[in-house]
């Protein structure tokens, strides 16, 4: 069993190395507690760039970064590779694949996954990608679908491989609408000059009357606006009824023909087992109270995207975005130390820095505060933005790089199928390409 | 069937986008030819720095160029991902995933795989590589053995994990060793600092007596003196007997424990069914006469490491590097145009530009001809060479930035381990990590 070890302060365990996570570990640097983190993976994601390594514009590795290597100065830091099977709150303990851990605080910060919202059958035929190896999947899905429409002669029959349908049309609907347009436009013909540019369509479909939901008005309009310039086909106000890996259907009787349907529709927080069932609220997420902590269970903290905390004017949470959980590490990295201490708590408050959703190669929509502007200018800040929130030097100058050459060159990026994806349910007379991996 | 279509030129199909087939069809633009290539991967690899990719110190998609990209601007060629299963010379059609090609000219240009001179039980253990997919197992298992050897709490429990076993010292043997010591040197007690850095040994064996074989004595003597002071065991003169996952094991009687074992002692042609048996000689190459003609079939060619050029002056062919195949693949162009307009053939005459290995980040041997050095200036050239080697601008760039990181600041690279490498002959007890991909 993993406990506190060198040393006599008491043990925060800290599941998940997103935004939240590493928030809360750095906040407890040089303070008198043992840090324990645990992932699946050994590194951070910076997911608002995951569509660009779905899309091929970026590697994989460039906006990720070891929690190992980001933590090696940290004295009383540990990491593990590990996934949490259960929780036990009575005897503060938990059971992992790496075997049994006594916390004295838990931060649980796991994050979300893709809600599919019970359908099974769209879970199992459309694309995720909330994780690196999805977004991966999913890169080599697209190409993998442009090389079979290759080989395929008519239009009819290239159709479902040249139909991308992206249901869901919050940032990452709307970012990854962009790229894909992009590549349309751009790449598809100097790459596949078999293939017709105008028989690639992207579709980008949402339920509600609006992209970007949250954003302003003028944000969503022009968001559109640049959508549909760039040739993307937006349908709003039209809800999923199936997908059975070849036709998408709608309720209002459209359908589409297509292997391609990317699910960025909706969001839910991963719970480990044992969280009291009590405090889970709707979207699968922990309710906490103002300091973030789990509601009846004095030494467990819950923050980020599974977490809600509900206060009186805080009455849904907060939105599930970077910003509240690395504003809710922060405030829960000094509470635990307040709590040691016998210091009183601070309650958690959101400072909203504003949103940015960018649309192809070099224009953006900004809503700071009262002021919302769109376009070049919007861009240029999102991509401030995000290369200083970016982790790690090398990852900041090989993002910017890969950037400038495609403002410079639209043709960049790299269109390269490592790792063959294989769709277990895609019947496999659809499959001419070669099965081996090495 | 694919066959020649927009003109009535001659088809002539390439097998394998490597430097040989590269060299082909660059060779046949603007040629009265139609060229078709067919690789089992939409990219060409860079092997000469595919060591970097397994201990990640680069990017796989650095070292790797998509074909359809390479060529988006030559008008008689196409592409597609597809592996051949057959070869009929007699009606010059290849059977291939994707269909019958008939084919006028056929370049095989297939390259070599890993040796493992018919021991299954290391072929099943062992790991080789020679591609991508390969060289990022090798990556993650070298890193989820770290955590592995973490999770372990005595140093007779850590030792398989943190011995690496590297059979054959060859220049890809000799250059993973170096960059597994500096790994080891540098890296390891900064990432883990549960480890004990003296614990984990790098062992580079090979059967002969000195290190990088084909080198200069002097070369081979300051190879190893290199290699030896950065802490490699260097054990020569030693041959592996067997290996069953756990403990390999020697002829003298030695043995050691290790989960690590890379295999790169020997390589052998990669060849398509069809191709006639009288021509296929040791090492699993294809006999060709001077100017690259497969014995007794007209219109097929081999190049590279799958073709040995027998002739008086060169009766056991040419050594399997990069520049012979790209020189081959030249001179194949240029003889399949002399064909077809009834012009003399030219017999292909290597032209020996050296060979240079690295050891570890900031050295070199160079044999350049009669000129031999080693050290930091070997290392610039070594440096130099390969970047002007490298596909694409891009990679260029980025490769550098890495080197320049990396000669900086040991703690370069990227040690994450995307996709997690399953060993299905490993014991389930061995392995605590999570196995879960998303």
């Amino acid at each position: 069993m993993e406990t506190s070890t060198k040393t006599n302060f008491p043990l925060v365990v800290i599941i998940g190395a997103g935004f939240g996570g590493l928030e809360v570990a750095k906040g407890l640097a040089d303070k008198p507690v043992e840090v324990l983190m645990l992932d699946k993976h050994n590194y951070h994601v910076f997911q608002p760039l995951l569509y660009q390594v779905a899309t091929g514009s970026l590697e994989a590795e460039s906006i990720a970064f070891s929690v190992r290597k980001n933590f090696s100065s940290q004295k009383n830091f540990r990491f593990r590779i590990a996934e949490v099977m259960g929780l036990n709150a009575e005897t503060k303990t938990l059971d992992t694949t790496i075997g049994g851990i006594k916390y004295d605080y838990l931060v649980i910060a796991t994050g979300s996954t893709t809600n599919f919202f019970g359908n099974k059958q769209i879970e199992k035929f459309a694309m995720p990608m909330k994780s690196i190896p999805e977004a991966l999947n999913l890169r080599y899905l697209v190409l993998q679908n442009l090389e079979e429409a290759v080989l395929l002669k008519t239009r009819e029959e290239r159709e479902p491989y040249l139909n991308f349908v992206l249901v869901g049309a919050g940032p990452t609907g709307v970012e990854l609408a962009g790229a894909l347009a992009e590549l349309r436009n751009h790449v598809l013909t100097k790459d596949y000059p078999e293939l017709d540019k105008e028989h690639m369509r992207v579709y980008l479909v949402d339920f509600m009357p609006k992209v970007l939901g949250p954003f302003s008005e003028q944000a969503s309009a022009k968001a559109k606006d640049f959508l549909v310039k760039m040739g993307v086909d937006v349908l709003l106000n039209k809800k999923v009824e199936s997908y059975d890996g070849e036709v998408i259907k709608f309720e209002d009787g459209q359908t589409i023909r297509t292997r391609n349907v990317i699910w960025s529709a909706g969001v839910m927080g991963v719970i480990p087992k044992g969280v009291p069932e009590g405090s889970i609220i709707r979207g699968n997420r922990i309710q906490t109270d103002a300091i973030n902590r789990v509601e009846g269970a004095e030494n467990i903290f819950a923050i980020g995207d599974v977490a809600a905390v509900i206060t009186e004017e805080t009455p849904k949470g907060h939105p599930g975005v970077a910003q509240v959980a690395i504003q809710q590490g922060k405030q829960v990295a000094k509470n635990i130390v307040h709590i040691i201490k016998g210091e009183p708590t601070e309650p958690f408050k959101y400072f909203d820095k504003g949103s940015l959703a960018t649309i192809g190669r070099n224009k953006a929509v900004a809503d700071l505060g009262k002021i919302k502007f769109q376009g070049f200018f919007a861009w240029l800040i999102w991509m401030f933005v995000h290369l200083v929130s970016l982790l790690g030097f090398r990852n900041k100058i090989i993002v910017f790089i890969n950037w400038i050459g495609s403002y410079i060159n639209y043709n960049g990026g790299t269109r390269l199928i490592i790792r063959r994806f294989v769709r277990d349910n895609v019947p496999a007379d659809a499959r001419h390409l070669p099965k081996t991996e090495s």
